[in-house]
């Protein structure tokens, strides 16, 4: 059997629902505050029902020279349809960075399981 | 003993660096996208360190004529110094409503315990 | 409107069946590890499905003195039948405490909002 | 760059302590409960401490025949010195499933990434 590692699919999100796009601001500096977003469905919707949905997405770093990922945060979306509230697979945090290097995200689907894509950072 | 309800603390956010801000943009429409903004420290920063720091903000709504409130997301600001990451207590989702209520936040600072903030939202 | 501490239930857990049991065993010592265990359902069976389920509940401790509850620890329940797999509430955690005082169990269910309950701790 | 999947570590969890071990009861019977456990240290203790210390564990189920692992719970370990307590890195739910498959542990310690276990399960 695989390892979980080896079952997080990924993929080009013009084409893949599943794939979270990673959103980074385009005048970043080091050590100065900026908005990092994710989403999915940017270029083909995901569901967003009871029964098929994104529960989640965590972003990660990996700093250029580092060793290991470092979480920066999580999104959990809680309601699908509970009291016709609906959220959406989409979130920002503001974060602090003091090297270049890659983000990570990673999603799970209730349905089609972990999904992930990465995108590098760099300040100069 | 009091019950933790009672142990929520709540205030002015203008003095009170723990109160959650609630962003609810001006031209919101029923059954409509929007971005619901929450943040900490607007106006007097809280410290965000391994030592303090605020961990997480849930995100309810409370549906005019609703009995419960319904949990739409929630952040986890995971990182605090790791790899030099430093994620600031500001998260935001996209919802749909289909009805006016009240959003509240609730927030969780590792040293200063619960912390809550409401604000009506209003579809014309 | 009320407050968000002040929407949040309780009740007795032998007749409502949202409030959370707080399992504490006997023989605990300062500064030993027990598990600490909380679930709902003990006396009457919540509903454990898609359209209706506990979603999550989380444990926090106010020590004797303290001054705010500190969060030990939070579960979620995330599967409800994707792939015939039922998670139930029932969560346990291991932990060491130094001083006598208060278990509080917050949980949330996705169409009756927020229930607590809360436990004395009293070391010898 | 490698994608986050590759960048999940694995190991024996007699030699490496970050490895997550899986305990599942020998006589689980198909859609019945059962204590589902998983715990970092069993053989050499993590460090559990503010500045070091494992966030979280997650437990998903690969059931045989199936596509994409889903997620059953997620252990979040807030506590690491606060008022002084101390969470250790045990976690447990109850679980019903109704096949045979693979049960997958993954964990996050904050200065040494992502780290992952599984095992079989198997209904007679
Ligand atoms: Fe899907
Ligand atoms: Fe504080
Ligand atoms: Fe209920
Ligand atoms: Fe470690």
């Amino acid at each position: 059997m695989q390892n979980l590692g080896q079952l997080i699919q990924t993929g080009d999100w013009k084409g893949e629902k599943h794939v979270p796009v990673i959103h980074i601001p385009q005048d970043i500096k080091v050590g100065e505050s900026f908005e990092l977003k994710v989403s999915i469905g940017d270029e083909i919707k995901h569901p967003n029902e009871l029964e098929h949905h994104i529960k989640w997405i965590k972003l990660y770093y990996f700093k250029e020279d580092g060793k290991f990922p470092v979480e920066i945060a999580s999104f959990d979306f809680v309601s699908h349809g509970e009291a016709g509230v609906i959220t959406e697979p989409v979130g920002s945090v503001n974060v602090k960075l003091n090297a270049s290097g890659f983000i990570y995200a990673l999603a799970y689907c209730n349905i089609h399981g972990l999904w992930e894509n990465k995108a590098e950072i760099k300040f100069n």
